[in-house]
């Protein structure tokens, strides 16, 4: 596995890595890392390598945009010394263009989203090991329906950036694409985007899939 | 307006009905009809012909499929003795296969929902002055999304019933679709079923065109 | 209809206007404009007009007089910006008056209600498209009810204002008016201020008249 | 005072007199009478006659009509064995039939009330020493308003039940209109029939001096 | 009656007086006077002389002492400019020797009672129309219990005060003492301080007696 | 000690011994005992005499009477099985002579308790090692108080039967006359009935003296 | 994997496999199955094979013992009909013989544990695919621990039965045993007992493991 | 008994000693003190010796360690003025390593511990009649557990610092060591560290042993 002895872990993101973590920070006893993808992937840390004390921190917030990230970048990320970094960001900047397509001062378009997480990736990649890139997923299989169409062009930005800045690339996009195959998307998630627990360990299995994790160990 | 003086409108169907009407009995002071389409409706019918005495009954129920309504139809309509009725119902009936799809006893299948609502149309149709058959729908643009296609082969059966009986036919459908082509469903309802305002004032808009309700009056 | 492409309409008042809207910006998802006429206007606007993108925003505050408006006419009006405002406000000027006649801090009398509602359109009306001022009203047919009575002054000075100003008026108690011949007060309001659903579609039936709204379209 | 040593004087009505008392018994520790014009009575036997040892019960119920009263008098009235009974009924027989008007079945016409009231009376007259009857009342100065001009006409009926059957006769709505000469309804009751603290000591005053209580004692 | 057109009553003290009244200001409408004597007195004075149109304001607060008054006094009286000021205090002051006999930074003694009440009285009598002083009280009928004994030296103490300064004097001990010939302390007060509405009764009896009330009006 | 190995012992009385324990069974983990002298003497004996097994059982209920007792007498204490049994009974049957004097239906005079108590004991002796019988007490040190005049005789009462049945006496009353010397009630309790944290050590102390019980082991 | 396309897997347990899951029935939207091992199963199987809609139900009970389970067992087992089923029952059993040492009839001792569990699995046996049995554990390194002996005995009866009756079996405790080398019990379980995240990830790999479950697939 | 007439005694700690004590100060009526050992020492010192007047405060807080307690040093401890002065600390010192490995930041070693209790209690003696110094202690039976091990240390620690600085020395650890010989650690704390009320009359019994305290008085 790509994380070694006594990392520090630090996921950054919305809602979807929010999950009800413990505020302001969320670490520690009593469920602090939330009940979503981030606690999965503690778990499994925890329980298939206890000797390494890989310490996993959470610090999604719900309704996020990539703005509101650079808002707080410094107290959240920067003073955090996290030793890994994983970003997963750009649902909500597209999802506020079509679900309050009237209230434009709250949309973050394409070209933000580029520079802004271009600009929290450059600065902190000299601080860090690794930076870990998550796409930003919408749980509709019609790529023609336009929010998906327009939240893989969001998925394409992300997948630049970690080409560009040489970062750990998770395309979830793909992954819930493959059990959309089989499953509609009400049985996963109500409203497309926040998952169920089954959607939950998709994240997960493709997080850790990336950092070579030993699922037979 | 087709309603004439003193009539008694019940409704009766699922949560898009029901929306946290008064239990058992939905229909009195105090936001008894609920927040829905239904509540909107007897409030035009009350404001522009306060001298009619429209009495409007709500007795949806949230989560029922037609096979629930069967099982409470002689309490819930026969005894209520309404001078007219509205039923839309069909959506749980659909939905179940999709986000439940293990689950097939909660499944109703098309055969079962065409015998079912014919049944319950033709015992009401002779103690009654008028029925409504109001479509269930899917706020979802593309018609070759799978719940979506599934829901409309329902609506069908709705629109065939509606003629073989004499019902006024409401198709809740197209006029979600004529919304749809300048609106994303995630403005009108986050699931795609459970519409806002605006969605449930579509429903209304169309039952009230229906019976010739006089918006000018 | 009067209103364009694009255009942001304010409302602003009492607790007819408030109806719980979301503190401290009544606009957005999950009702956060109300659930009262405010909340009606926008749904009809948006299932009527889905393409012309009409904004519509709640300021209204519970328990408010105009001198209260007045105080956060800068914060809740000038800086948001409206094309279009709509004012109703008046009924707390005048019911404090009878309802709590000892504390005369708390009276708005009628010179200080005309004056201060002149000074906000006369502030506002250059900076706006159009202004709409509706009426304050109370549920009570008898014309020499003593609140009634005061309430129908404070009426006259909206109008005079409307005129005055080239404003869209709205006359309200006309409206409840007209459906108080066929039915009594306590089966609209048991306050005969606070309007159930019937009337709060009365008002909202008023106002889309006023602006030409379509119902037919 | 008319009121002698030991007796037991119980109260029945509907939530005028129920105020929030002590269910299924109203009378004991805790606020158990309510905080209406039965509690004010009780205060003001206890306080100025505390070696007469009257007991004071509670049995009204909020919404209660007179048949209501009719079909729970052998449990509430009978099997209590009061030596004194008070009974103040009528608001909502009349209330119903103007703010529900639709429901006929929950109104109480005149011809039943005056029926069912008089057999309540001529059933429990033997077995009592003294019955008081007190008249519904709606808190409107206005006689030609249409719910005041009925509640008047059940108000007659009362008197005449309390003259045919030699009964104390408590006219509130007298006792009301004195006040209302100076008062506006809406500083006494907001919705003109649940009287604040004031509109209660009116109802107790009103009956404490219909036997005789000695101020000054 | 001694209180003249117009004027304002202002009523402070302890628990007592508070009875749960509103924050900060204990006036207007909503129970805002809370639900002890003062809420009593007030509904009297309403209902009786409803022409006079007599302010009454309640600024008791659970818990003080005649030291917790003086700090509060400017605020919570001067800048309230009251015609009539009503004064209840001592309870606590006496009280809190006796719970809690450990605390003594909490024991307010008879020299600063002495001291603090008079010279409030002192301060606010050039400004003010009359100022009534009750004593405080001890629901305990045994002179020779040493809280009773205590208490009725504080009262002592309001006595002196009252004469030498021209004040109306209330002897609530006095009124007290009357009830509890025919009945235990356990009946009016669990704690043998605060009053059921029996005993609170009693309190606004004796205030009203003392200011002329015509209770025969 | 006197109790032996392995013995149970239940605790039946009011709710002074209730204190909220757990229902329908007081016995277990999570504060099963209540938070009264039952837990502190369970916990005494535990902690002292852990190798001893005391099973100790409440079975206290809150406003119980002896002829309460009675009526549960078999559910509660025969069915149980104890070994050793206490019981406290008495303040409610003297206390609603004094706080409810005209609810004569509540009072449990001193013939009925005698009689009472005595029969229960009589039961239950030749089936228990030993019964241990705990006065009623009031927290009250003036004697010539009418309800500790009463609660005194209720407390000769229980000595009485305590020496005709041979039953471990603990006068619970002069345990407190004891620190009532020092002490004020009011510190104690502020009612005089339910005691604070240093009551129910009183009675803890008293009974587990009673028991032999080795405080220096 | 072992588990076959349609197949139905239940579990039943204790609070470790209850986890606050849906009552009565433990399966279907909203968090149903809990929070625990059985929810991480299902989020595995429905992730990684959503092509063979596995259905997993949950039917564990907090507090049980194997004689709860076989009260419950006709209509929680063999009603469900399942093809699959997973047992762990056990730690009630153990506990209770140790936080409750005095409650001797809430013990269930070794010998009626292998009679009742031997009995469960002979019934049920003919009537499905496949039975698991996993161990009952306790998260305690030291072996010499009284709890943790009692309890690895009851492991190895389940062992045997399932020796014996051709059972999948997965031993709990050996999975927790490893990662108590470089954990302490505390950042596991506070109470030994009830796992957190990473405890309940370890028993959920045991079972997958043991099912041949294909983690790169 | 080594305390003396008037003495005012402090407590101080973490959970253990706060057990939900009033905030900010814990003193006073109403279960001030929480209901842990220091309510049970109160009430054996106010009812074994109400003459002699100790005056008791608790000011534990939840969760802290010894650094935690040099913080708040000045306000809690030395502007409180206490004649005698009792610490508690070490628990979270200890289990912050055991049960957050990860979080060192929040782990207090020895030697800080070591040299923060020196300081603190350097400081305090010379304004103090007496300090008690209480071990930490861990309710486990082996001695060669891990964390029970460093608690050990902890404790010695302890012991040192008492010796050298002359205070009284009390070491719960031997305290439950006894009572565990024949009692399992989850009867007495689920989570080895919180004590029920049996484990805190353990330590109770300790403290009122070591300051001769006499049982039989």
């Amino acid at each position: 596995m790509l994380l070694k002895q006594g990392r520090k872990l630090l996921f950054i993101g919305d809602s979807v890595t929010d999950c009800d973590r413990a505020k302001p920070h969320g670490e520690g006893l009593f469920q602090a890392l939330g009940n979503g993808y981030v606690s999965i992937i503690d778990a499994f840390l925890q329980s298939t390598y206890p000797e390494l004390g890989i310490r996993v921190v959470n610090k999604g917030i719900s309704g996020n945009t990539v703005r509101d990230l650079k808002e707080r970048w410094e107290e959240d990320v920067i003073t955090q010394n996290p030793d890994w970094l994983s970003i997963m960001i750009g649902i909500n900047d597209v999802w506020r263009q079509f679900d309050s397509p009237l209230m434009k001062e709250k949309h973050v378009y394409i070209e933000e989203y580029n520079e802004t997480l271009t600009e929290l990736v450059k600065k902190t990649k000299p601080i860090t090991d690794k930076i870990v890139l998550m796409t930003p997923f919408y749980i509709e299989p019609n790529i023609e329906d336009a929010m998906r169409h327009t939240m893989d062009q969001y998925g394409a930005v992300v997948k630049n950036v970690a080409n560009d800045h040489d970062c750990i690339f998770v395309n979830t996009q793909d992954a819930f694409n493959k059990i959309l195959e089989s499953l509609y998307p009400a049985s996963i998630a109500w409203d497309r985007v926040h998952p169920n627990k089954t959607g939950h360990t998709v994240l997960a299995k493709s997080f850790l899939d990336a950092i070579n994790f030993d699922w037979q160990k």
